[in-house]
């Protein structure tokens, strides 16, 4: 009976499932060299893996067939997030999660099922899906799944957090309950940015943002971006943006036309920077969606909001930080934090499907599969100016 | 001390500032016939107004000038509300509020401040506005008003609710505090159509209703046809909205092309329109907006909700009704109302000011303040197809 | 794969492993006679049932022994509730609920865990527990099961809700996960109580009752005194709760001596009647906890609360109804229903374990299980004056 | 009109009606010493004021009439709140709040109306009531007072905040709005602990603490046990509750005996701490409030709340701290922080009137008015234990 839950962590259904062991012990396993025959081969299931040594390569991976439950997606469209470029680059992100052996990238990615296996009902052969990369236990015993909240499921096997190999790969075998059908007029590419999507929504749903806020968000990045996208669907007027950049800037003012920007310089004082933001806003800014995670982008949004208002953290920054006690207390200000997502896929699709948020421009970078080390290199190198960087099959 | 709170009801300071007696007895008071001179004097103070007998004339009024912390307003846009004719045609609405003696009518106006009273700073001379017609105590043994909920303040004065003439007039002398300034690119006709725009937005606050909302709207008259406006401006997806008549439901297309639409038979039954509505969504509504009042589409909108979800009724209607306990129990269905508003009208300036709604093509007929009994004729006219009739000066 | 979830009504996982027929196509199905050894024999799964006939009587059930993820429980305690009596004298509950074959009783229930299945860890024999008796699907495909709300299941098997067989029963097999276990100061008795409980406090929640609220209840019967019980432990003041018989509320007088106590006449006016209680409770109320599903007490509720207030149903009645709806529009009235209930019982048994909420003065009469269908007789008698009925072994 | 809201700050309705200016420029203002007839005349208006050099000392103020819409209220019990002593020992409460002249003392009163004003009839003579010491402006166009907000009013007027005088004096004016009857059951003691219970009242409304939440306090100061109070009698269980000393753990004992309590050592680490706190709960805490604003402590509040918990800030602290946001992010940790209170007095005497909290075992010690300096010298000394000093006329 399904309703017996592992108690052991590392035990549980999903986790032994998807062992990385799997894949790392198998006989095709193989790191791949410029000229390998699995690089030409269009039915090779390869994949990009970094590692321990910080090193970012294409890999040869096992066939996979569809057990119990399971579909099988030829990976369409997936894109570099920057954790894929972190965990290449550092080797781990927080204290738990680190790459202790190759490990493959990639969890915004979308596709189309090729097979099914027993008892899957909810998709069939020839769907298009976008692929939610993090499958929690789904049992009654876990609190989070239980309560609806399953971004905080201990068991979750989220593909591309070290040891569980990522999407970026040619043929991807996943639950079919965490598939998501992309109706006609959603692209592969638009299906793999709901991923960064979602990370936006949970954050718009869970600071409570709504028709008319005025708000500000720290941060013109690939999520500030989407934020911005978000925020103006859901009715904000009027947003400030800020970045260190004029160029991200002038992107989101071609992105979102009312939106008003605001550079700010590495020395800014964060009380004169936030005088800016109030000024430019001249309206009551009620809530910040900080997208950057660093400690004077966050103490900026602090004094930005009206007494009662709130900062919503979204950015992941530096382990330990500093902030204004006294003026969050005499004010009032909340602190919120987003971890991943929960419950944001079909609100994401909607949201595209129903063309209230545009994310193709946001694409600025395209490279096939088997150039996807290329492509690392790209979404690595602030001088090349990417936004988003795609890999496509 | 104006702490000092009045509790004899009737005796608050507005209720005494605005005390139609100041009108009705005074000896400029004239009921106007076709070819009298203040009809042709621009300066004199003329109105709108209805009486226990049911019939609309215009009336002359004595000039007004600003008393300590009231300014006048030249009001050059009103609109005509449903309440305005039904007050008109019916005498009353709800056991309450009744039509006793020649009443103003308007509440949805904007106009130029020409003038103001003592200790005024917050407007001044030739500042654009748009009136908030409900002035409610705010003395902090009210506890609406201390509570920030002060559309509950029993001691409200709601201009042109009976006993209180309206702003359908020249000049109005209002608390400055009460006025909103406009934009420069807000027009007149828009500050007027914040009023009803507050109605919706008061609705959708209310309701919960956030970005990527799947939601019914019942009901395509002017509050229905706001309400899309608003809830397309916030985000939801998809909008299925009802009415029985194609040409309002090719009205509402026009407004917001997504929309999807279905005509209801007065003889529909509700569980089978409610099918309808949830398979033209192919998406779960939490939340369906009431804009008829009428049982039968309250019933339609219980039945097309998912298990937990909300009708939020804007609607007037009968004062007893008939509901499916049994449906609303098995389901949790939530059924909440709303009675005017509180704290809109800044935001509803800034989503017109931000280009968020655009309610300008709900005016479908303009008339000058002198002939704004025609205005009323066409209002109450369901041949004429009137969406917004608007009396401008 | 257990992620692979059934899309046929009536297939799921939990809907096959607890079909009836499996009890009544045994060989060792049997209803008993007086005198019947089984009756005797304290090792027999003996059960109460009722049936289309509206009938209630013993019977016989095969013996359980505990299969994966499953425990079996020697049923210690079990109350009766309610809808036990209506499925047995009525057949149905609403139009989806029907007893169409010998179905067992009973859903208020705690026991002794004596076995459990392959892979279970969270329980082990000896234990004491309380049962949540409903079992959703817990299926990442599920809305409700994967939002947190899985009361709305539309897959759920619910003991003693046709077709399922109840818990009123000697041996019971158990999925363990919906187990709860009983520190060592919770008696069955009081485990079994945490099902009403349960629902109190799901309303409670849901209706957003916190320190310091002014509120009424509406009935003293088993779930009006329980959520009197809850709300006063959630630091309501003043509660008045009515009812139509003295001698309950003499008992809510016992169980709460703050609660003010107002009798109510079958003929009495809602509007009157609300006055009582408002002058009672000389204070705001916000929340009129609704427990008895009649259209008086719910219009009485409705003119009990304040502009902006809330009626909360818990009570189950008549499937059509009428309300005050110009009386709801006018003073922003809302109306809430609970179905069942989620997430409850960890908190139930805290609270019980805790001292904050005291449930045993409720139970008024106890007989062996061998005598249950007398415990059914006495709960069906108006004139025995029973709060709560209980049944042990 | 009273609608004409003030815009220079210090200009203010109520900023203008309590000018230090009248008391210190009054020809009966004098700093008392020891053997002046002031101090023995029982109809003296005299007080207790610091000043910036740090002395706290007796002082005699003119007398007071009832102005229109004030009562005069003879002040009969004050409790010392610890913002006392830190202005009389600091001079200043973060960067805004200085003591720039002898200032009169107290904001925590209760006593008997004496006279009242024109227009006044919410009090009268002879009258028991609770002094609000806040009084914000209440004006239409101050976002916070009409929002419902009014603890953020940037014009209000706090006795005892400087530059305005306290009301730990004989004879106190007071807008009668910010007046709160007290029942017979409420002594003046209980009257003027309600406004520390305010205090914990607001942060437990805001925190959303609710019945059955487990929760942790940290401190057990006279905040932290207020809060101990207001939690228990919310229905919270477990309790936890941490402090430096011993023996205001078992002060807390006696206060609530079901509370569990560890000690933590000064140079405890925080993990290791919160590991003690979850263990002593033995279920999931959501909500740590925490009462000592030290850096230490809400790092162990932050660590002792589960995945979405939340930290709730009532203490004032160090301005700069920092914080783990590595954790916090995540694990979705909310921090929250309160500034004062509003809409707290009427929950505050229900709740003491209705028997749900007993405020009366915290005075540890009372003194006179006329020896008000001995309390605050036994306030400030933490080696005399007490919890609550009172000052008793």
């Amino acid at each position: 009976m399904c309703g017996a839950a592992p108690t052991t962590p590392g035990s549980s259904f999903y986790e032994v499932a998807y062992d990385p062991a799997r894949v790392l012990k198998s006989a095709d396993f193989k790191i791949l060299k410029e000229g390998d025959a699995e690089l030409a081969d269009k039915t090779a299931n390869i994949a990009c893996a970094y590692n321990p040594a910080h090193e970012v390569h294409m890999i040869n991976k096992p066939k996979v067939s569809a057990r119990k439950g399971e579909a099988i997606v030829h990976v369409k469209a997936t894109g570099i997030c920057g954790s894929d470029v972190h965990f290449w680059k550092h080797g781990h992100i927080g204290p738990t999660m680190i790459v202790t052996d190759e490990c493959g990238a990639g969890h915004e990615s979308a596709g189309e099922v090729i097979e099914v296996g027993e008892g899957v009902t909810d998709v069939k052969v020839g769907d298009r899906v976008a692929i939610e990369a993090g499958v929690p236990c789904s049992q009654p015993d876990c609190d989070p799944c239980r309560l609806g909240r399953y971004n905080a499921c201990p068991r979750v096997v989220f593909f591309s957090t070290p040891p569980y190999h990522g999407t970026l790969t040619r043929y991807h075998a996943h639950p079919s309950a965490w598939l998501h059908k992309l109706p006609d007029n959603v692209s592969f590419e638009e299906g793999s940015l709901c991923e960064p999507l979602a990370v936006a929504l949970a954050g718009i749903e869970r600071a409570g943002i709504v028709l008319g806020d005025p708000i500000a968000i720290c941060g013109a990045g690939p999520i500030g971006l989407i934020t911005l996208l978000a925020a103006h669907a859901a009715g904000c007027y009027p947003i400030v943006i800020t970045d260190l950049f004029e160029s991200r800037l002038e992107f989101a003012k071609k992105l979102v036309p009312t939106v008003k920007t605001l550079v700010i310089g590495r020395n800014d004082k964060s009380e004169e920077t936030a005088e800016k933001i109030k000024a430019l806003a001249a309206a009551p800014i009620r809530v910040a969606m900080e997208c950057t995670g660093f400690e004077s982008s966050i103490r900026t949004a602090i004094f930005s909001v009206i007494f009662g208002g709130k900062v919503f953290v979204i950015g992941v920054g530096p382990s330990e930080q500093s902030y204004p006690f006294g003026y969050c207390n005499a004010n009032e200000i909340d602190l919120q934090f987003q971890y991943r997502y929960a419950n944001q896929y079909p609100k994401a699709i909607r949201l595209v499907a129903g063309g209230l948020i545009d994310l193709k421009p946001l694409v600025t970078h395209r490279f096939p599969l088997e150039r996807a080390v290329e492509a690392f290199q790209v979404a690595a190198d602030p001088t090349q100016g990417a936004i988003k960087v795609q890999i496509q099959d």
